[in-house]
């Protein structure tokens, strides 16, 4: 790229947001006044705003050395939309600040700009807003997202009943296989720069760490089979944290079978040839992007033909506690293994 | 602090939220649901939802050196309901969003806090939600404001018509004469500590500076008297940059009279303490959140007697130009000076 560079002062601060915003059209008729003035507006006549929050800093949340911008750009909205649709709500809008140090040019900010917009259209989003500023070192983004739902359809932490079944979507674990994969080729070529990375055969988890996607099917599913999950959640920090959530938050216990756990046999795969526990990855590896959520035992049937949801366990009484029954049929507590920006 | 200092890495990342947010209880009965899970519920019945998001960072807006963290955290509200009321709304709700290094304790977050909490009270806004994380160096902020207006009311950028009063609420300036009144103080200090600095009589520059307001007041003044503006904004780069984007937006020209420029007879001794001209200051300093807005002329007799509003001049056809009148009877091109963010 060093050929075709065009050093963002070029352009200012409005300049750059024209040149970022110039080819994006407004997707939803409820989005009545866009990118371009100081604040957008929205109309909501009879529905339930949605609307969530986060910050993702280079060398905390994302390394630059291995995610492209524009797959970067692809995460920052689906990690956003993916809250929304653990709300079971539809994502309508989102706002997109960044800021960044002058390593960055046009030309790489338009990549990442490439990636945020392909996930505005695959999740049928507005970008309706958002800053640009410099920063002292490294890239930060920060993405607000709005949707909405039919009053009262809105799923919280916190409601989940005793004897109610908890569900994941997809597969666990991929993400932090990726992440661990990444690490090691990094740590190899910044040993010897001449080895290439070895990512054969590993498309699968890498994928589930640099471009994850938001299970809006699932909460069609739910619409067109008339369900509404009585707790739901996204896994961002892993199962074992989020399960913990649910349950502290609905003053209840929970029992989860290992020999339920989704793993992705490219994951289960991956882990052996680390020496990892695949169980150990799907229980506490971040990032997966999947919704854990619990139904009552009357909607068990009109799950189980989805092959896109695992049962994994069901909700107990508080004092029975949080609880990890193994294969060979042992009980562990539960604890929370999940990622933690603070203690990194 | 030495000696009251509690490490955040003590609270994880879910304890700082809750310690956080834990004395904050929500103001408007349309909150339905907020801090606490996936995403916040705001109900929007017949109304509009307007949305804006602002960052601040670290060494490019702010520096920690003056600018106390209580008036850090008041001020980035202050900014983001400042862009609600320039599109004519009332703010309802915001984000926030922190990213921070280890050099900062639960005290100094409690004292951001703090700031953030008064200007939430004050503008009647609810915290609704936020992502607090790591950063490699510095102090990040992204706030994301939410506000509603009545269905059409709102004032856009570009819709001001020929023969249009120009008019801006207080005075200008200040923001910026103290910004350079504490960028020499800091210059004093770093070349000898053991100066203090010598702010006696500049409360008002350094409060325009370090703790600015938003107008919800003018807003209050337009509905009670059945003003809609033509067009608006918030000056946050300086009124030359401001009154350019309306002309340009409106495809219009201007003309500007300096003698009509509202200046504190404090700024106005600073500047010349400096050695700088008043009227520069007025035009070119960011900062103020005041609001610039064009009304129709027969509005002129409901504005005339507001001592807050001062009328600076009218809207003109585009191949007129963006003129400046001086005192002299002189006519100069208006160009922006603002504050760029990537020329610095």
């Amino acid at each position: 790229m060093e050929n075709n560079r065009t050093e963002i002062s070029t352009l200012g601060e409005f300049g750059l947001i024209d040149h970022l915003t110039k080819n994006f059209e407004t997707q939803n008729v409820s989005t009545i006044l866009s990118v371009g003035d100081d604040a957008a507006v929205i109309d909501h006549f009879g529905k339930q705003t949605v609307i969530t929050t986060d910050l993702l800093v280079e060398g905390i949340h994302f390394d630059l050395m291995y995610a492209p911008l524009k797959h970067l750009g692809y995460k920052s909205v689906v990690v956003n939309v993916s809250d929304i649709y653990a709300m079971n709500a539809t994502p309508t809008q989102i706002t997109m600040s960044i800021a960044f140090s002058n390593r960055f040019s046009v030309e790489a900010l338009d990549e990442f700009y490439e990636g945020v917009y392909a996930a505005c259209e695959k999740y049928g989003v507005d970008l309706v807003g958002g800053d640009t500023s410099s920063s002292q070192k490294g890239f930060i983004i920060s993405v607000t997202a709005i949707g909405e739902v039919a009053p009262d359809k809105f799923v919280k932490r916190s409601t989940a009943q005793k004897g109610d079944l908890i569900c994941v979507s997809g597969d666990l674990g991929g993400a932090f296989l990726g992440l661990t994969l990444m690490e090691r080729e990094k740590k190899i070529y910044i040993e010897n720069p001449k080895i290439q990375p070895d990512l054969e055969g590993e498309d699968y988890i890498v994928g589930r760490l640099l471009k994850p996607e938001a299970r809006k099917d699932i909460i069609e599913f739910f619409e067109k089979n008339d369900i509404v999950p009585t707790s739901m959640m996204d896994i961002s920090d892993g199962l074992s944290s989020e399960v913990l959530h649910i349950s502290k938050q609905s003053n209840l216990g929970c029992k989860i079978y290992e020999d339920k756990l989704p793993i992705h046999n490219d994951a289960r795969q991956a882990a052996f040839k680390f020496g990892l526990d695949p169980t150990v990855c799907a229980l506490n590896g971040g990032e997966d992007y999947e919704l854990i959520f619990t139904l009552k035992q009357e909607d068990h049937d009109k799950i189980v033909l989805n092959e896109e949801i695992s049962l994994v366990g069901y909700m107990t009484d508080a004092e029975d506690g949080y609880k990890f029954i193994s294969k060979g049929g042992n009980t562990f507590d539960i604890t929370a293994q999940g990622w933690n920006a603070f203690n990194k």
